[in-house]
């Protein structure tokens, strides 16, 4: 039951031994995380991590999800209620359920990454089923009250060079704060994501979009309001942030007139925006934070493109992010030209695409980004992050935009104790996709082996600015 | 030019033997064909079959289509016109045809279907060609003469174990009552097939609707009408029904108030419909047949997404199915929100879902069937019923949704003596897709024989209730 | 890093030695370039070509888009600008460019045809790099210089047995005369694009029209113009052509009535066409052109979707073709429907279709075209004439269309140098795909031989009836 070494390489072994010598190259490189969702709380605490269940299944939308639609209730996953009634809260009961039906995951990522996060952390090389429920809960309990497994410690275990959390603009950044202060050497930057204050149809948008104002002493003017964002974004830089993120339904971009952008942030300021007007608000700000980017030196990504919340009686009873997110149809080629008529042959702007469509890959964001100086695609995001995901992506997207027009790795989770597994599978993937390449004499090994540490760490330093 | 015991499987040796062992332990299973078109009356009449071009060229629209392409009248291979104008009779001239146009279907699951059920059942194992046209012809009329080719001994040869026909509102299911009666211990299942009386845009959707009414007594209202689906619901369920199944032209649902229902059906029964008014009431058809499943227990399939008779000149002379229904890009997201926000968390119904649009699978499919309890993913169907549709299918929804959350096999067809051969290739390309995640230590081979089993039988059993 | 004589064959020794055996059987055929853009001026003077950047960097948009997306000036490139400001016209520091961002091509079928060009036609086997950049410039330009490489010898070096350019229906067709007047034996082809003539957006568009009912010394009315495009279409036939082509943003047909399209033609004669008058013109254009088809047996071609001069400024400063045209989802089934239902089961009619959005091939093209008697399907085009391109269009073509229902290779290319290796690797790529099939009994050698000689030489040889 044990890993196998050469998991997720080609079957051929001509190919196969290919795989091995560039996944050599790179295993033990140090790990980016340039687009991620740790929260800096555990890195400035440096508490303890709760018990397995609290750990590994309750934060997880891809577990829950799963077991959700195999008729799991969530409360019984211990998932905290909206209207406080009572859920689960035994950690070893909710453990249980995730063994009863572990099965569901054959064929997964998260089965993947979930074996190689239990064996190298915990030694456990036993398969999770019902019978070894119990065990393996008190072996992996007993690990987590270990120093060794407190975060920093895990942050050194994992090699890691740099993390990025993902923040809004109205937070305080204390934690970042006090550990650039403590005199720790891990490098835990914040990510300015202004969804909240940009977004009309979000929950609070008025309020945010006052408190942004307030915090930086701004008139509740859209010039005012671009001034906030611009203070903000500083703000966010003198702590590390090395880049932006923005989270739209589409890929919409706009390029108003003054004037014009001026009468819609008054619309939505007065909380009364139509779905379009919203839209609009939306595609604007991209457009106005891609000319600040190019002013500061932020790099923007783009994670356009799910149908959130999905699913109302979820999310009246437990909220957002319960696993009821779905992607839909995403055009870009259209949805970006306003902003990239206006700013997209600047040299010094940086704009990293994402995709749940993967349509997309080889119809508009290869040849775009095979054409945009400012343009990059970012890694199989989400559901796409997985092995058929990557190897998908890197097919779709090469003959067309090569390798130096991506960006590496990203990890874009919440699970710590993943993050290793997550980028072993992704430079273990890209290995075997390069080995093909070589196998069949499409390209020659020392490229490969070049490419490969691009894959796994030069491009992500490179493109983020890390 | 016999049939290789490997075909289908992988090229790699280690891969290859693996998926020779998983093979080894579904190859003999029964067939479960819970989603079919075979004509009750065979089972019922029990009567010969007719001659080989009669049983295999006329009825398969995968066959003329392809000879219709490159040139080939409908006439000639027999196909009757609605005017009743002479065409071509002779079942050795049609044959001699297919014989001369068969290197068309080099690369086609058609071609594999064919072959194998010629060496299965007829044990003939040289390629049609002209030359042996007629000496094939002979062979095949000989057996199909013979009482061993009588339906039911076919039945029992190919190892069903539960066979579906799809079936009328208004069909008094005379064949399946009377082979309930018969006690012939093979077991044909109705399905119920509402479309006729469901789709405004039908000719003869009026008066099936008056018809569906009468049947059951009911008054010609929105109420009397859905009751009448109820009544006639419980009988097909007397006779064996486990399922229902609705063939849309897009996957649209609906949520009206019981006065906007009413409003519309008044409409639909004037005939009067416009497109829009016909979509919205197949829409919410959709939503009401998903409540009726909730209480009468029946497993609900929606198969959209075909452009029906897209070659007007053919539907004018020939009909429909023609081989002339073309895939549309369909929408799953949105189309199925206001069903799946009334019944979607109910555990009580089993929604399986098909396409004809491939983008779907990744992007829409995996994801709402890796959420929603009720959601079940249908297997590859009709163009993608193929070696590499059912590989892409296994690639782009595996990693959301596992195996679980799909339904196994559905051949879906009317040419019964191809049935053993379509389980048999599916079972094939599942077990070549297992291998290769055992190859690359992606699932270990305990597990994946556990899975082989689901797909080639456990799935269909339980979703469908059989 | 000489080329492997493997390349582009499975990494699985088997299926290898089977692609081997395919390949040595269409290796060395005749090559038929029916659609191309090579200048017909080049056959006519025989003129020496110039240095190696003018050859190479220059005219190839696939190769000064990757520079551009990676921060190159395309003034840096030689390329010329529209205002005359100056722009690099040192070949040799334009090579040296290029040679310091050969990486980028590292996976793309650019840095194939380049280096299979580079070794066949000046025996260079080293990898271009900054170091020997100016060795292998020498080297290149020295064989330029030489009588071998004009391009009459080459065309024979070549083994072309045809070969099309594209033309404006105002050209006089001079080379082609010229040719046929000298006595060579080379067979260069006009085709037909009528394009500047029928699409009411392009620049010019009315002052071409004039000029077309001039030339033929027809009425500028509806009739005149349509008689116009007749005689031309005879004209270019009359000097060899078998072909047209119509490269649109859509694939939108229609069939209007005498009188609307008059109506229409009035207004676009005025520029005084919105943009949906314009599609309309286009729309309606196409079934025009297929009537006349069907009347003077010229081959159609369509060739949708890409959305033009997506980057203002490129465009502005540099024109067309630059590089900046991006794919878009494109409609085929609803799209195409007017001009079937007119002529879509017309035997006299090929209409040849291409994509830029793969995500059509198995929904709608390959069921298109696998029913149609008129369709045919043509090669991966643009971004996707590529060995995954190449892959994918036949795992997504074949089971429903099989192999006679495409059209064999198109080099679709201006670069005249790379010509036989974009044959080599279409050819290379089609063994693969069909010793894969061999290699899991899915097919049989024998007729894997046979099909194999169909896509390298006899489906080009029929369908454009050369």
């Amino acid at each position: 039951m044990a890993l196998h070494p050469d998991r997720l390489f080609p079957s051929d072994p001509n190919a196969r031994s290919i795989a091995r010598r560039l996944y050599h190259e790179v295993a033990s490189l140090p790990i980016l995380s340039p687009h991620g969702h740790t929260d800096p709380r555990w890195y400035g605490e440096d508490a303890l991590f709760p018990d397995p269940a609290t750990l590994f299944v309750k934060p997880d939308h891809y577990i829950f999800r799963m077991l959700y639609s195999q008729g799991v209730a969530l409360e019984d996953l211990g998932i905290l209620r909206r209207d406080g009634q009572p859920v689960e809260t035994d950690g070893r009961k909710i453990w249980r359920i995730f063994a009863q039906h572990f099965h569901l995951f054959r064929g997964t990522p998260t089965r993947l990454w979930f074996e190689q996060s239990l064996e190298d952390l915990f030694g456990v090389t036993e398969r999770l089923k019902p019978e070894n429920a119990d065990l393996l809960y008190d072996i992996i309990a007993d690990h987590l009250s270990r120093d060794e497994f407190r975060p920093r410690s895990l942050y050194t275990r994992f090699n890691i060079e740099a993390i990025a959390t993902t923040d809004s603009p109205l937070s305080d950044l204390a934690y970042h704060a006090g550990l650039r202060a403590s005199g720790w050497q891990g490098r835990v930057l914040p990510a300015y994501r202004p969804d909240p204050t940009v977004d009309p149809e979000r929950e609070g948008f008025v309020e945010n979009l006052r408190q942004l104002v307030s915090l930086t002493g701004q008139p509740l003017t859209w010039q005012g309001y671009l001034t906030a964002h611009r203070m903000r974004r500083e703000f966010f830089k003198s702590l590390g942030a090395t880049s932006t993120d923005h989270g739209h339904p589409t890929a919409q971009t706009a390029d108003l007139s003054p004037a014009e952008a001026d009468g819609l942030f008054k619309i939505v300021l007065r909380g009364a925006a139509t779905s379009a007007e919203a839209e609009a608000f939306r595609a604007q700000m991209l457009t106005e934070m891609a000319r600040m980017s190019i002013d500061d030196g932020l790099v923007m990504q783009l994670h356009p493109g799910s149908f959130r919340n999905h699913n109302p009686l979820i999310f009246r009873e437990f909220g957002p992010d319960m696993g009821a997110d779905i992607p839909s149809p995403t055009d870009y080629v259209r949805a970006l030209k306003p902003l990239l008529d206006s700013v997209g042959n600047d040299p010094n702007l940086t704009f990293i695409l994402f995709t749940l469509d993967e349509t997309s890959y080889g119809r508009e964001l290869a040849p775009l980004a095979g054409h945009y100086p400012c343009l990059r695609l970012g890694p199989p995001w989400w559901f796409f992050d997985s092995p058929e995901g990557m190897k998908r992506f890197r097919e779709q997207t090469t003959e067309t935009a090569g390798f130096a027009n991506t960006v590496g790795f990203n990890d874009d989770t919440r699970a710590y104790l993943s993050i290793p597994a997550r980028h072993d599978m992704a430079r273990r993937v890209d290995c075997a996709y390069l080995a093909t390449l070589v196998a069949e004499h499409r390209l020659d090994e020392d490229e490969a082996q070049e490419v490969a540490r691009d894959l796994a760490y030069n491009l992500a330093k490179k493109a983020y600015k890390l």
